[in-house]
């Protein structure tokens, strides 16, 4: 059975467990309602179950390429695209002035989620312009919202992020790209970026660039990066493309996965740009699109765990292999324990990383409908552990997807490897997941822990009140929490960072593993008598919520006995 | 830095940790002892470093293609078989009287380990030819041995396992392959095989396939399964290849990895074959075959593992990326704690699944020499066990090592993706990881758990001998064994099989996990002051080893919760 979006389960989780009614309650969402938010999923669902799905073996097999200095794209992505540009799904999230729906960010985190499962290769083209278009409504001058806003909102122009270069990646403050004022107001940016997503596209009418570069009074590092508009052709005065710009795709990479995603090695050869945010406040602008990006690429993962997930099932309901006395899969492999296992596993890891991904963007969505600094708190803390679980999830649940395949998982014509490659990414972009979980014991603890607790109490409250209906469960989830709280405390008397980066991996898996035991408690909670959503809880608090413990003794062993190996004792 | 082979790993982990000398005392291995064998193993890494690892990238790139019935194989794969063939590595464990080394399966283990870290996709040819020799010793008449062993241990012809149909993989009964007497002793076989690796290669003199069918009076089932050999080309009356077989490769698969391993769909036409072994007692034979091959495929998880980790480590210690004022990396990314505890947590990873690994061998090799039926039980209950724990350490290792190299580890020129899309087949092949566990907690507990208990116990002898010299961590390994032994009886206890199967493989991984802690005492224990394998122990006992109590009570959880969730909840 081809992909179909989970859109059921999209209304259960806003509906049920991750309170989104508030945000539609709010001012600032006042014209949306619960029955626009289901329609538009319902819609989003379609176009991704019949035009973008198909498209997705094709393009891993005819991955985008370089011919001629032009980016030819996968076959029928073209199409697929302007269906997504005409449905106005670039901009779900979009201010209403230049042309987006207006609509909150959970609406876009679950529209980008179905997406990522039909087709994240494709989906990453619309994703990057979504970010690009908050850092503009954020950070740019009018005169630059007014030319680039409406355009990028369409779909008639794509945006890009350019920050990495060959020795600046995870250190940003390292590069070496240069921006030279042209007196004009303009500058001429000059320097070679790697990894540009969707750099370039035969079907796209003008790609917009944002590049970090240093002007020449700019400090090195992060403190003196600048933050440039450089489009690909220069815009006319009727604001249409005109003059090519200084700048070229030099080589497309050769992926483990998303092979239908051009990622380029751009060169920027004083090609004319424009200010975006202030001098020197280039990573200011760019963390407000990296921010968001970090919780839709967890979004990704979790869209191609759902995809893997389905594909697994379809296979394990259809495959006849041996014999088992139990079960009601026709004696089809489901009903083997231990496949039947593997995909309680899955679902429910699915259910997990998706509600942690939905509350985070409803932290945001309050954060923007209020102004109020704890759910900007809430949001901020919560986005490296939707980024790093979501795309842990989708390498998991994917591998388990293969292996349920037996021998079919790893021939390629089965699709279900390509969903193993092509997530493989959302572990590293955006921040690798090592990155997001040293956020999360550094920067996110600096407030001394106060999001932190505010969650975990919120945690405690409603494990409290679940005691009465689901007791066992509701008290496994207490004591989870308990350790947790205590495993934080030992985070936040570590003064040396060390201390906490040693182990900040499997603290911020464990905060995924409390999270997500906490929202299959509330979906069980919110379900009539003993059904799927509660069978699923428990499953999952049986049998997945003990690692967190073990996951806590790791985050506490530390720093001590890892620089105790030396580097000459590991390469011993 | 190019693969170096580890030999003085092995000879640390054979000499310290799993008590090789006994194989070499014993009277079946005499003419072997400690020297020979750490010469022969320098020899086998000089071969895999200098000769196959230079061939790995190549062999991803150009795979093995059917170009007009004939499989073209990789650029250099035909000079390096010759080059294992000339150095006998073919036949290490074969019996000298037709040409093989005769050494200790343990020996055979190591270079497989070296080797596949090499290449895994050309050391799977040997792998499945050694496989074939052990089969062939055992099952065939002498007039067969005699005809085919000498070339097979010779590397003039190779051998393969064909099991598998289309509608029979785990389940290896349902096969529909048939053999029909010729009425002069020799049998027509017809059918078609899939997923034969090394099913032809333009390099090869003969292919030797081992094929199952059913005769006529087969019952329906694995009990009416006989097992053949079906030559490529019919010897002639001198032993050489003569006239072409009615046999042909259909296709070769596009798969995720081990490109360079051709893995073909085999036709069978009427082909002529000779009964190997019993009539209808074709698995006994296949699973000697079998046994062993499920050993060397955890081994082959280790070494793909240890290239990956040697990768990674290289990279770790050149790549400059931020700052950090400790570590003794010189400012290398291997400074930062998040990336010296994933070399550390790789590294100790390796050394668990290898000393694993080697003590099943050993017990091979003392059940061989002795016919001791406990060492002969402790081989057969600790090969599931390290053919799993092996190969989810290969896939580990190797997805943390992409990790390491950030962005570039998903850009295949690096050669980190190859490594974790190569090693994902060893945990689906020669019965995937959830078949592994099964046998683990069925078959391999049908003696009542006494050779799960005597390995128990000799974990808690060492523990108690260690507490003078390492009191935390024996501490640490007693407690782990003691919760193991009751997860042992609870399993003991379960009569309904899917109770034990619902929680098969968490249960098998915990038991990798403690027998892992177990082997790194004893590398601690053997080591002089606070060196580098004390702090590699520690660091293991210390963070990972915790994990096996999540496991073991996601092993206990039972099969209610399982099957609770229909086919239909599932699908929901």
């Amino acid at each position: 059975m081809p992909y179909r979006s989970p859109v059921a389960d999209f209304s259960y989780v806003l509906n049920n467990v991750v309170d989104f009614e508030q945000v539609l309650q709010s001012e600032k969402f006042a014209e949306a309602d619960g029955d626009m938010v289901s329609a538009i999923l319902t819609e989003a669902g379609r176009l991704c179950d019949d035009v973008i799905a198909p498209l997705n073996r094709g393009g891993d097999l005819e991955g985008a390429r370089l011919e001629n200095g032009v980016v030819r794209t996968s076959p029928g992505y073209a199409d697929a695209f302007s269906a997504i540009a005409e449905g106005g799904w670039v901009s779900i999230s979009g201010d209403p002035h230049y042309g987006g729906m207006g609509l909150p960010m959970t609406v876009a985190a679950a529209v980008n989620d179905m997406m990522s499962g039909a087709c994240i290769a494709l989906q990453l083209n619309p994703l990057l312009t979504q970010g690009q278009i908050e850092a503009l409504e954020h950070h740019a001058s009018d005169e630059l919202k007014d030319l680039y806003l409406p355009k990028l909102m369409s779909g008639e122009w794509t945006g890009t992020m350019n920050l990495t270069e060959p020795h600046a990646g995870s250190d940003v403050g390292a590069l070496r790209s240069k921006a030279e004022p042209n007196g004009d107001g303009t500058y001429a940016v000059s320097g070679q970026k790697i990894y540009i997503t969707w750099g370039d596209g035969d079907f796209i009418n003008n790609v917009c660039h944002l590049v970090l570069a240093r002007l020449p009074d700019g400090k090195p590092g992060t403190k003196g990066i600048s933050l440039f508009m450089v489009p690909k052709y220069l815009p006319d005065d009727n604001g249409n493309p005109g003059e090519a710009n200084s700048l070229r795709v030099v080589s497309l990479e050769h992926k483990m996965g998303i092979h239908g995603s051009p990622t380029a090695v751009m060169e920027f050869d004083g090609a004319k740009g424009w200010l975006v945010g202030e001098k020197h406040g280039g990573m200011a602008a760019m963390f407000t699109m990296m921010n968001n990006a970090r919780l839709m690429v967890g979004v990704q993962g979790v869209g191609v765990a759902e995809a893997a997930y389905q594909k697994a099932l379809d296979y394990a309901m259809e495959r006849k292999q041996g014999r088992t006395p139990v079960g009601d899969g026709d004696g089809a492999i489901i009903d083997h324990a231990d496949v039947r296992r593997m995909l309680a596993e899955m679902r429910s890891e699915v259910f997990a990383a998706r509600a942690i991904a939905l509350s985070c963007a409803v932290a945001i969505d309050m954060g923007n409908a209020t102004g109020d600094k704890d759910w900007i708190a809430r949001g901020a803390f919560l986005t490296p552990i939707a980024k790093a679980f979501g795309s842990e999830t989708g390498m998991k649940v994917s591998e388990m997807g293969v292996q349920i395949h037996g021998g079919m998982g790893f021939i390629e014509e089965t699709g279900a490897a390509q969903f193993s490659r092509d997530v493989r990414i959302t572990a590293i972009y955006e921040g690798t997941n090592g990155i997001q979980s040293m956020d999360l014991v550094a920067r996110k603890l600096m407030d001394g822990g106060d999001a932190a607790c505010a969650i975990l109490e919120e945690i405690e409250r409603h494990a409290e009140a679940a005691r009465a209906k689901q007791p066992r469960m509701a008290e496994a989830v207490w004591n989870a929490r308990e350790n947790l709280c205590e495993a934080t405390e030992w985070m936040l008397n570590q003064k040396d960072l060390n201390e906490r980066f040693a182990g900040s991996v499997p603290y911020l898996m464990a905060w995924g593993r409390v999270l997500g035991a906490h929202f299959h408690l509330k979906a069980a909670c919110a379900e009539e008598g003993n059904g799927p959503r509660t069978k699923l809880a428990r499953f999952y608090i049986n049998r997945l919520l003990p690692d967190h413990a073990s996951n806590l003794a790791y985050a506490m062993a530390g720093a001590e006995d890892v620089y105790a190996l030396s580097a000459k004792d590991l390469s011993a």
